[in-house]
This record gives C-alpha cells, sequence and structure tokens, in this order.
C-alpha cells in the first residue's frame, strides 16, 4: 500500500477510507459491516468518552447499564418505535449449538433449540429502558430520572463505511424522565447545548442546531433536534440528536406518576445520542492530504518528541529528550517521546503527520547546542524555535491556538456554504457543484422533499433553532412558505 | 418490601439477593438471565475500570474494539475452543423483522430473512482476533501486541444470579501475542499479579493465586491461572483468570511471524479477563447485616455530609456542610453533601449504611457549637468526634486505616480457614459445615475429581502457585500424590 494518501479533490470518498486505515484508527473486520477499533482510534473515542461523560456528571446525568437483548413483545409496544426493524435489526433465535457426540469428544453443530420467543440486538434501547421505569417511578419525588448509558448498538446496514456508517456502534444514549411537559421539553434542548458545546469547543467542528422535520423524526419521539455539520466536500453530517419523546413511551409502557396534587400522570421522556460516528465528522472536518488534523483538545497524544540521532550524539539527544518530556508532562500534556531506533527521523514525521499530532518537537545536534527545539505545527506546517526554558509555558498556549485555529478555519468554511437561494436551478447547481447548507423555502409537505431529494439528492437537514419567519414560495412547488429550511446533500 | 435485611446466618443466598436490591446496585430485568446495573452499582463498575484500566495501560496495554457477532466459521476453528459452545451461545438467524403492509402504516412482523451464515454474540473475543492477527502480524517487530477490550459478552447461563453469573456480563478480556513461549508465560503470570494486587489492595479481598487442573483449564489453553477468593460464607469465588493460550490460535488461524534469523514461526498467545462478577465478589467479602461494606479506595462515595437540622438552625448547618464539603473535595475525597429535606436523618442513616459509605459526618446543633463533628466509620460502627480544623489531615488517614482494616477483616477470616485435611471423613464435614480453601492431595485424575464433586460438591478451585511439593495420599482414593490442591465448594 501506498504511504501517501489519495488527494481529496481527486476521490474524497477513498481519500476517507485511506485515511481510516493509514493513520491506524481503524479497519475492516471481514464480518460485513462491523469494524474494527484498532488501538489509536480508541484511544480518540475513550478521549472524546472522558470528555461528554463529565459535561453529562455535572449536569446530572447517571450511567446505568440496560441488557443488550430484547424481547420482541417488548421492543412492539411503541407502534411508531417498531419502524426501527424496518431499517433492520439482527434477530436471536437461537440459544445453543452444539451436543456433545456419544464419542464424547466429537461434536455435532446443532441450532435446534429454539427461544420461547426471539431477542432483539438493541438498536437503540427506548424500549427495555421504559419497560423498567415502569418499576422505578411512582411519585414525582421519583422524578426527574436523568439516566445515560455508553454501550454498543446494532443497526443491520446495507451500505457501510467506517465510523460514518456500521452495523455494530459504540455509542451513548441517554433515557430521561420527568414530570412536566416543559421539563423535558428543556431536557432534550440542555443536551443539544452540551452536544454543541462538545462539537465546538473540543472537537473544533462548527455545527448548525435544528429540528428534524415532522417526516424525519425519530420513531416514537415527538420532536427530533439535531446538530448538523458540513464536511469538507460539501456534504452535512448529523453529528447528534436529541428527541422530545412526549408521552409516547410512558403511555405504551403505561409508566405513570402521583402529582402534586395526588393525580396520577403519565410522564414525559427525552433520549439523545451520539456514536463513533463522530469520528468520521472529525476526520472529514479538520484532515487534510497529508493525513489527521486532531485538535489540541481531543487528541490522544499533543505532543511527539522525535529524536534526531548519529552516533556521536545519541546521549545527549536522550537525556536531552526526556528532560523534554518530563517538563512537558508535569504541565499536564499528553506527550510521546519516540525513541525507536529502526525508523528514520523521516519515516516518523510521516507517521506523525499522517496519525494528526498536533505538535512535533525535533531534537537533535542544533537543537542542543542552541538550547532551542524546532517546533512543526501540524495544522499550519509552520516551524518555529522555541528556547527550551520557554517550552513550559509557550507549549500549552501553542496547543490553545492550535484548537482556535483549527475551529476558525472549519468555521470559516463552513460559513462560506451557507447560502440562501430562491431559484431552483441555482439550488441544483449548487448541490451538484460546491454542495453546503443552502437556505431555501419548502411548503412544509414530504412529497416535495421526496421530490427534491429524488432529482437532487439534497434533504433537509433541519429547521435552524434560530430561525427567523420570513414569507416566501417554496423553492420546489411555488407553494407559500414562512421560513427557510436547511437542504443539504449527506452522509 | 422490608428495608432490613435477611440475616447472613439465616440464608446467605437471600441475604445477597437483597443486599444487591437494597442498595441499589441492580436489579433483575424480567428478561431471563440479563440484570439492569443501576447507578450506585454502574458507578461502582465504572471505579473498577477506571483503577484496572490504568494498571493495564501503565503495563503498555491498548485498548481496541472488535465486533460483537462472530461468524460461526470463525468461531469453530479452534477445535478445542468450540467446547464453549456447550456452555450455550447467542445465536443470531435473522437480520430482519418487518415489512409495511401494502395499506402503508400497517406493519407484518417477518423474520424470514435467514443470515447467509449464523453469527454467535460473543462469549469471549479469541476466535475473531486470532484472525485478525493474522493481518497484524508479519514479523517479530510487529510483536508482542497487547490489545485489551472493554465491552459486553453472553453466555446462555441455566442458573443465574445478580453480578455473580448472568447471561450478559460486562468485562475487560485481554488477548496478546508473543514471539517467544517464555515472554507468553511472563504476560500471562504478569497479569495475575495485577489481577491479585488489583482485588488485594483495592477491592480489599485477599487472592490465592494457583493454576486450574488441565480438566478445568480454558478450552484452547495450555495452561489457565486464576485468583480464588474466599467469601463469608466458606465458598470460593473465582475472581479472574489468566490463560497461556500456547500455539492453539495462532495454529487455528495460521498466524505466523518472522523471527529474527528469518524463519516463521508460529505465535505465542494470552487471553485474560475479570468482569461485574467482581462486584458479586466484594459484596459477599465485606458486607454485613447491615449492607454494603465498600473499601474506601473503590467506594464511588467515600464520605456522606448529613444535616441534622431544625428550623433554627438550618442556615448555620448548612453553611458549615458547604464547608466541609468543599475541605474534603479540594483533598480529592469522593464526598456527598445529602441536603434533601423530606428525608429525616435517621432514613439517611439507614440508606448510607446500606450503601456501604465508609464514613458519615453529622452536622448538627452540637458539632457547630464546639466546632467538631461526629464520625461514623462503616466497617466499625464507631463514632469518633474529630475538630473541624483537623478534618483535612484525618479524612484521608482515617479513609487508609478502613482500607487496611477491612483488608486485614477479609485476610483473618480467609487464614482461618486455610485449613489442610488428610482424611476424607473431615474432608467432608469441613466442606459441609464451615467450607474454606481445603488443602489436600489429589490422585490427579478427572475421575476422583469427579467423585469427589458428586459426593461433596467440592471442586478442585487451584493448584496453587506458591505449592511445595509433598508426598502424600490422594484423600478420595489413597493412591500417591506429590502436592497438595486446593479443594472448595464455589459460586
Amino acid at each position: 500500500m501506498s504511504p501517501l494518501l489519495t488527494k481529496r479533490n481527486q476521490n474524497y470518498s477513498k481519500w476517507y477510507n485511506e485515511i481510516v486505515i493509514k493513520s491506524g484508527l481503524a479497519e475492516y473486520s471481514g464480518i460485513r459491516g462491523f469494524m474494527i477499533i484498532k488501538p489509536y482510534g480508541y484511544s480518540l473515542w475513550d478521549r472524546l468518552k472522558t470528555i461528554l461523560d463529565k459535561m453529562l456528571k455535572i449536569t446530572g446525568h447517571q450511567n446505568v447499564y440496560f441488557p443488550l437483548l430484547i424481547p420482541k413483545s417488548i421492543f412492539s409496544k411503541e407502534k411508531k418505535h417498531i419502524k426501527i426493524f424496518s431499517e433492520g435489526c439482527a434477530i436471536v433465535t437461537h440459544s445453543r449449538l452444539i451436543k456433545n457426540n456419544r464419542d464424547g469428544e466429537k461434536l455435532i453443530i446443532d441450532s435446534k433449540s429454539e427461544l420461547e420467543e426471539e431477542l432483539v440486538i438493541r438498536p437503540t434501547s427506548e424500549s427495555i429502558i421504559w419497560n423498567t421505569y415502569k418499576r422505578w417511578i411512582q411519585s414525582y419525588r421519583d422524578l426527574p430520572i436523568l439516566s445515560n448509558q455508553w454501550g454498543n448498538a446494532l443497526r443491520w446496514e446495507m451500505r457501510t463505511r467506517l465510523f460514518l456508517r456500521t452495523t455494530e456502534f459504540l455509542w451513548q444514549e441517554g433515557h430521561t424522565a420527568h414530570s412536566t411537559k416543559k421539563e423535558a421539553i428543556e431536557e432534550a434542548i440542555k443536551i443539544l447545548n452540551i452536544y454543541t458545546n462538545f462539537s465546538e469547543k473540543f472537537m473544533a467542528i462548527p455545527v448548525l442546531k435544528g429540528i428534524k422535520p415532522f417526516m424525519d423524526k425519530f420513531y416514537g419521539s415527538d420532536k427530533t433536534y439535531c446538530i448538523e455539520a458540513l464536511m469538507q466536500d460539501g456534504k452535512a453530517l448529523q453529528m447528534g440528536t436529541s428527541h422530545f419523546l412526549g408521552q409516547n413511551f410512558s403511555k405504551a409502557f403505561n409508566v405513570k406518576f402521583t402529582n402534586f396534587n395526588g393525580k396520577r400522570e403519565y410522564v414525559w421522556g427525552t433520549s439523545w445520542g451520539v456514536s463513533t460516528r463522530l469520528i468520521g465528522g472529525l476526520i472529514m472536518s479538520h484532515s487534510d492530504d497529508k493525513g489527521l488534523i486532531l485538535p489540541p483538545k481531543i487528541a490522544p497524544i499533543q505532543v511527539v518528541i522525535i529524536p534526531i540521532c548519529y552516533k556521536k550524539n545519541i546521549v545527549n539527544v536522550h537525556e536531552t529528550s526526556i528532560k523534554i518530556l518530563n517538563i512537558l508532562e508535569k504541565e499536564g500534556i499528553r506527550v510521546k517521546y519516540d525513541d525507536r531506533i529502526i525508523l528514520t527521523p523521516g519515516w516518523k514525521f510521516h507517521e506523525y503527520e499522517m496519525k494528526g499530532i498536533p505538535i512535533r518537537i525535533n531534537i537533535g545536534k542544533n537543537e542542543i547546542e542552541n538550547e532551542k527545539v524546532e517546533i512543526f505545527r501540524r495544522d499550519t506546517y509552520e516551524k518555529i524555535y522555541i528556547p527550551w526554558i520557554k517550552l513550559k509555558n509557550l507549549i500549552p498556549k501553542l496547543l490553545d491556538e492550535i484548537q482556535e485555529n483549527i475551529y476558525k478555519k472549519a468555521l470559516q468554511r463552513t460559513q462560506k456554504l451557507i447560502i440562501k437561494l430562491d431559484h431552483y436551478n441555482d439550488f441544483k447547481h449548487q448541490i451538484n457543484h460546491s454542495g453546503g447548507f443552502i437556505f431555501s423555502h419548502w411548503d412544509g409537505t414530504k412529497n416535495t422533499g421526496k421530490k427534491i431529494q429524488e432529482e437532487t439528492e439534497a434533504t433537509i437537514r433541519c429547521i435552524p433553532i434560530s430561525n427567523e419567519k420570513e414569507e416566501g414560495k417554496c423553492i420546489f412547488s411555488g407553494k407559500p412558505s414562512s421560513q427557510r429550511v436547511v437542504f443539504s446533500k449527506s452522509y
């Protein structure tokens, strides 16, 4: 395999697959739709988990764990929710495989012992959780319940892509229960804001906050909030969703509580999640033709130190490197010293550029003589020389600067592609050539949405939360409309 | 449900189930064999995970994630390993459930779309991982590979008990690959030592390190190392296992590497794991008739502050509590201030005793007037009075003291039940009355092991690593034996 990547402007999709594999994030497992998350990819997911988990805990959410397998009868109770099956689920029907033969050692493969009831591998856990909330909730004193679960889930996908769409994915799914409609809606929006902060402040990905059009809301919800980000190829990626479930699940599972006045009422709910898909968004937002570019706040390794050794200076270089490693570690920086001797510095430069390490520090003869180090910034390819003595203060500042620069770059790129259009020809041209978030009028019908999608592949990504009312005409049907919605091709 | 627990000496098994449920650790899900881990139980698991993950990372292990579902053909490649099926696995045979009816909205449940190949929900991941190592390993330079995975796994259990034996469980499974037999054995023993430290230093549970007798080793391994702990009822609990896999998996999956001399060799392997079962061991080692007793190092909450309020002093009590909360938090102590006003102090005392919080601090009128606080130790039921000014220094010391005391108590209890026996009648009497780790001679045959089990329910837990050779006669058959092994009833 060539050490170089296909260029983005040659084949964006091929570039994406290559970067995932060559940077060591993940690979195909050989089992259709299932990927293997490699150590570097998992350490990135671990960083994302750690940060988001903290944000959720500070806002009062608690982690729980519910069963992987859900009986079909429970899964089917909410009559819209069961439509998730139509997207495909894995069904467990049998529980055993072998019997010992009379010979003792030989085994007969036998998969005949059918389960009494089929079990579904969770595509999402609303049903099993609301089936349990029935037991947990009696009075208003038991509310709110703010649960979150980190785990795996499975949806049988026909076309899969590493991180972006896999049959099994890792995610967090939040499931909350409230005594009032107002509180549940506030919770759904609070989570949307947490996701937004998480995406913008940590992943350096600017997002658009919005509401899904009625036909695309989550099965079993009253309203689906979402954050959408724009990738470098002008296509949108849904980064996370937060659903106001209304009383749909409490009614399906008969979950009532006694309110302040002693009256029995149905509970209000929300659910929300982000998944390993975020890593796909991260790659497609920032990376370039040389490899990943990771924002320092989520980079598993923020600084790598590379020794430039010749036989004569090997001891000095090693000692200096360790000294600098210690200085940076004391500042709480995630730093790695790569002292593998079988690889050349050039090979290592290439590797860490591919892996997107924000800062590389070279240490060799010149650096020791002048008591300066050469610093390489992954985001701008700049080289800077810093005296040793200033490293302690300058590196943390530089990491902040890189974080900000990566975000600003993504923001500028996104803003350039936020475009208001009123003519369908312009719309088609824009969608086909540069993509972007196209703000246009829509007549509010499912049919128009469907036709636009058939002709352009663009869908309504969301109705922005910050939308202002504006009279206009549907870009497709010419019928009256009171606000613009956001169209884009998407992943 | 009564707020009190069944006493241990009345019905140990009932006491166990009640303590799990009443302390809010977990509950049955209604789906046979599957439990729900509640917030308090999950926070405990999170603590265990965090500590062990750090120990594994310091020793060079990296986290990865492999597919939940394993094709039957891959699972079956190692011919002994496939026996795990005989313990029961969940089999995914179908991939979809519904079709839209022609009416549009109505749905027909349809589970007819059979998969081309049946998929097994992982009971353990050796097969899929070695199927992948084939691609990862070419040369000695690619070795060792030190992978670990945190996730869920499934084994179809007939009799299940909360935490101790559940169909789905959470665990870590390590899978390593090495260039020499010596290095692989060293790795398996290194892990055994990590598990031992983890258990003794953090969970305060003394363990016996040993090797499983040949007939009980892991299917597909050459040798299974284990740690065994003794519960309060004199039965043993296997806390963790570490397997030296030899070349069984590398041969089954044809994983070879080129050695220093350019020759192709099969890779050597290990695998090892601990699971949510540890929480069962924790409960049964330390807890008493009032509820859980948690060692401070793993307690999600180490100190709880309870205000003793009357209308007059409510402001003072609140202010003092917050002050003490801040002092302790600054020392890095996990502390909770329970200011719920609808519950009485007595109710809270009961609750936190049930939850096993190591230290309770009461703050009321007297405490404020005398600038002292009353401190209650969960492990000894002692009350101590400490001046506010000394809290900062004394609480961390007290937590260490509690940790040590809990371990010492468990150690003394265990040591009393480590018994050498040479007569089968004594053996049967001891097993039936007090249990314990019985060190006796065994003739080394599977048949003797089986007969002893049939007559006494005791099994050979392990051959202790620290064993000294000793000539003797098998306690059952009278045949010659060269060392004692450890018998016990077990969970």
